[in-house]
């Protein structure tokens, strides 16, 4: 029973809700994050090996079995401040293993040290490092969880404002697209969300945004980007998250734009519930159909001659 | 490139387009419905055995090889007015072959002979007689396009007020949900949508309503319908549509009252697009995607009890 499963987990997350992180350093905040995110299970099946790619570290992510053609440049989670591709390895490597297709998770730069647009020129010169490399857009996908999901849009903007073609693919899981914080259910779901609290999320957001203007295209492209050009996209949002009405807004304007959009909304589950393989039946069926998505849309041609 | 076969396909149809029909009978307007979709082939791999159920023919479409346990409740489209099993038999054994679960097409009655609501009761008689026969609602689903998209919700919505279980999930391709016709798209697509004007839409919906008011759930579910308590819902359709909206705004309100909802938009691919298969590589990406959800969804378990 599933409907079960989603309610144990809503109560198990309200319950063991840490208090409000004091004021703290990012470093201790970083560490937390990192304790917290191990105690999701890299499944096996994987293999994982150091690389860099355009100018920062990143981890390749393999299937140990019958990879498929095409990479995923994948963007882990963590308010743009915290995180790396280790804290994101399980949902990571669930997609490798669901797809057969290789990842190639990004230690992209964090707030505060580096605020916007730091995180979004580093997937830009991740993607087309991997176009100098040989492989043609068609074989790339933009995948990420949270914040990282906001960059698997970003950077596909920047990618087509710099004149690159845009990759095959779009896939986000509770992706944050809206630094203006304007969604409806950033009050409608205070409260319900088990993770996110408006005041949390504003503060921690002020690290990336550094003093700037929130009102543009690349730090709400749920409200302000224009998205015409970009490749199809699968969002997959829960209803108990703030940032739910960030996907749907986004959906809604890509329609508009003549994007191919899928808004997979599951009701009753919070942020990144991919995440809870094992606890959730949610999880590993979003992630199947993530991974069908991905498939479709992945096709290996001829390299681009021109990047 | 299924940019270019999205482009030929709307250009074909375009300058292919019927004039508008004249007023006729209508039974000639069923002639001709049913010799422009005997145009699309069947594909082999099923076998059809004629049938019947709750007071209805119907027609049991069956694959040949490994069928999996469940059954699929397929309406098929027609405006409420013409239409058969046989018009929607190529989308249907689709449906049937890539889910290997059979399918059971009600041959509902139409207006206007039976306007609003023969066909939904007819809906709701068949679903009971599947209970009935000892099939569990979990291993039940409902599916359609168009108009039948349209009674794959409302005949939902109906056996959740008649107390009945609801069925597993629903699979609507391109439906009309609304019968005020509301939406946006119903002036934003005009002109571009190949097959409807509003005012032909205006025409065949009178038909059904006959006279009644269409401002309730049964005949705008996707603008009054209480939404609470369906099942996961995926909702399919083009941007080249008048009827967007409908589905667009069903999303809205399903999210709302706390339903699984998936709504795929495919860009520039007009109405009931998944019926081209071998002509968009669109329609056959659409039908897998609509396979996955089903199979997904459809969890054969013991009988229910008490129906």
């Amino acid at each position: 029973m599933t409907t079960e499963q989603r309610e144990t987990l809503a109560e198990q997350l309200r319950t063991g809700r840490a208090p409000e992180a004091p004021a703290t350093n990012v470093d201790e905040l970083r560490a937390g994050f990192a304790a917290l995110m191990s105690t999701f299970p890299v499944p096996s099946g994987i293999r994982t090996i150091s690389t860099d790619l355009g100018g920062r570290p990143a981890v390749l992510v393999e299937p140990v079995a019958d990879p498929r053609p095409g990479i995923l440049l994948y963007f882990h989670g963590g308010s743009f401040a915290l995180g790396s591709p280790e804290t994101a390895m399980g949902t990571t490597a669930q997609l490798v293993l669901r797809t057969g297709i290789p990842a190639i998770s990004l230690d992209y730069r964090l707030a505060p040290e580096h605020p916007f647009p730091a995180a979004i020129e580093d997937g830009v010169a991740a993607y087309r490092a991997l176009l100098r490399s040989g492989t043609p857009s068609s074989a790339i996908a933009f995948a990420g969880d949270s914040a990282g999901g906001g960059l698997s849009v970003t950077s596909s903007i920047a990618a087509r404002d710099a004149g690159l073609p845009v990759p095959a693919a779009i896939v986000a899981f509770s992706p944050g697209l809206d630094h203006t914080r304007s969604g409806r259910s950033m009050s409608t779901k205070d409260g319900v969300d088990p993770f996110f609290t408006p005041e949390g999320m504003r503060r921690t957001g002020e690290l990336y945004l550094a003093g700037q203007d929130a009102a543009q295209p690349l730090l709400a492209p749920a409200v302000h980007a224009d998205l015409r050009g970009l490749p199809p996209m699968l969002l997959q949002v829960g209803t108990n998250e703030l940032l739910l009405d960030d996907s749907v807004r986004l959906a809604d304007r890509a329609r508009d734009a003549g994007v191919d959009v899928i808004l997979d909304v599951t009701a009753g589950v919070p942020h990144v519930f991919q995440a809870y393989v094992g606890i959730l039946d949610e999880a590993e069926e979003a992630l199947d159909r993530a991974a069908l998505f991905l498939r479709q849309r992945i096709r290996p041609v001829a390299p681009d001659a021109s990047h």
